[in-house]
């Protein structure tokens, strides 16, 4: 064989080796790994069908069981990101024709209802405005109206900083004959769930968040069967059993806390600045992921950007409903820190000196 | 907060350390990977949007435009296995009512055609017996007959060892008006394929095959537009960046020349044990993955289980069709070495010692 079959030459860039500067990353996720679960994503693989991997696919589902507080049989992780937890949770609940009830505080809630649709359901939006969560009252009287076989409610809403009190939901959906999906991507971890006590039918949640474990796996619990076959992602488990791992060692009531605790300690400090909080009342207040409003005048682009270039800390501007109003500092998992809150006002003080208001 | 609000307590075998043995996986996939590819999964992540991501996105392009010998520019890492990629480009060819005629002679023709009745396509089988290809001639009279909008073929049947010859077909499903879709899961890297020359429109292959990437994303190149945004697996790309750099670094052509003559080599030594090839046409044999039949009163099952317990080597019986007939015995990537063929065929020489006959 002689080079001239090929006509595209090897990339020259894909020759250099490959290269990436170390980051704190305090947006709304990703969040950094620890050394313990990166070792875990870099060790050698088995084949997928191994019996050492059967085991540690048991031993993730009993560390979601564990991070659920669920005994659901039907709890795995997803060979995907969670995103693909919560198509697989609509696809696997709603058929065409059925109806939908989305509770909508957030981009989450609008990305539901876009998929919602698209799979045929009669999709029913119930509508808050960012920063706000949704009452019992206000769950009531949609399912009254609308009669839904589902409703979709977000734990976490990460484009706002939202928490949403889930005490007595399931119950309620369940006076109405209906199920109760929830969106725990960004609140797995830092903030109270109990999947069977709060009578939640479908929960799923992301990796990359408080688990602290590389993007690629999403634990989910159903009440229903399913089943599915592919080369699953080995190397994800590995590390996602390691993050559930490190979640039991330290007990679901510590990192409730520890996220409990950086989150006031940050808040403190964002208001001894001066910055307004997004979400007023403090239990609607997101454990992990705290929103703060752009101060007047300030570009919120050049607050993020001078925080990566001089500090090479993450934090985020807003997405969707909030996108433009707010900045967002995420702290999770290992990154719930005492001294990463420090870190972060710190370089924000920076910032809010160096941006100045006279440019806009 | 006391311990008593947790009803599902951490559970103790996830407080255990993860241990996983070391094993030669000469199965059809995953296969072994090599040190510096389990280095870039194993990396501290960035987020998905940062600039250095978007840089090795942007290689990885140019590492599978390269593989798969494209200037399409719609060439991109699927965030998922090669399933993932398989459904993405039905999903994408199809709709409602559309015909596309499915090549048959192994597992991946029957799941792709099983896809494509779910996304509601007229779905017409062409069928082969497995261990047999599709001449251009078969090929022709289904698309005179059928008249379908897409065509489905699989270039390295991995249920059945058959390397399918592609040429000439790209230009003949254009003439008919066809598009021409190829899966290279189990081939690429291991035997030639040029996209653009065959005239393949759509073409997609997995990680943990010849690249020796953990499985987890999944190459595809098309000519037509298509975006979606999600957490993307950014430790799997880095792998997978790497995998595609030491298929740049090696070459194409000598790493073709490699998985030709290893499977020359395995071949030799499994004919002088007496052993029958599944391929009978030594240009039909697909040079990742070599089929052989279960010699007449073995029981395959006591042969794998022979190979994994007393070498730790994985090798496979067969898949779909050809299960039960074959065992399927996988040299990709770095497995490809003259030195695991001897290993393999040392081994197989014991087992068949050791698993006497006379218990069937």
């Amino acid at each position: 064989m002689t080079s001239s079959l090929l006509h595209v030459p090897p990339p020259q860039r894909l020759l250099q080796p490959l290269a990436m500067p170390e980051r704190l990353m305090l947006g709304p996720g990703p969040s950094n790994v620890p050394p313990r679960i990166l070792a875990a994503s870099g060790r050698q693989l088995l084949g997928h069908m191994h019996p050492e991997m059967l085991q540690v696919m048991d031993e993730i589902k009993a560390g979601i069981q564990y991070a659920f507080q669920t005994q659901n049989q039907l709890t795995l992780a997803i060979s995907g990101t969670g995103h693909c937890a919560m198509e697989a949770a609509l696809l696997n609940l709603l058929e065409q024709g059925d109806t939908v009830l989305v509770a909508i505080n957030g981009i989450w809630g609008q990305r539901a209802a876009e998929i919602a649709r698209r799979l045929g359901a009669n999709v029913r939006e119930l509508l808050k405005p960012p920063g706000d969560y949704f009452t019992l009252q206000d769950i009531e009287e949609g399912l009254a109206q609308q009669k839904p076989s589902v409703l979709f409610i977000t734990h976490g809403e990460s484009s706002t900083g939202v928490l949403q009190p889930l005490e007595g939901l399931g119950n309620l959906c369940h006076r109405y004959g209906c199920l109760l999906l929830v969106d725990a991507v960004a609140s797995l971890g830092g903030a109270p769930i109990f999947m069977d006590q709060q009578e939640i039918d479908v929960l799923y949640s992301g990796s990359q968040k408080v688990l602290n474990v590389p993007p690629g796996s999403a634990p989910i619990s159903f009440s229903q069967r399913a089943r599915y076959h592919h080369t699953a992602p080995t190397n994800s488990f590995f590390s996602l059993r390691e993050g559930l791992a490190m979640l039991a060692e330290l007990g679901l009531e510590s990192s409730w806390e520890r996220h409990r605790a950086s989150c006031a300690q940050l808040c403190q400090g964002l208001r001894d600045m001066g910055l307004e909080l997004f979400v007023k009342e403090e239990k609607a207040r997101l454990p992990t992921i705290t929103t703060v409003r752009v101060p007047e005048g300030y570009d919120w682009k050049e607050i993020t950007a001078f925080l990566m270039d001089n500090y090479g800390i993450e934090i985020a501007g807003g997405l969707g409903p909030s996108a433009g109003k707010v900045l967002r500092i995420g702290l999770m998992g290992c990154n719930s820190t005492s001294e990463n809150v420090t870190r972060v006002l710190r370089a924000l003080r920076e910032a809010l000196r160096h941006c100045p208001r006279c440019r806009l």
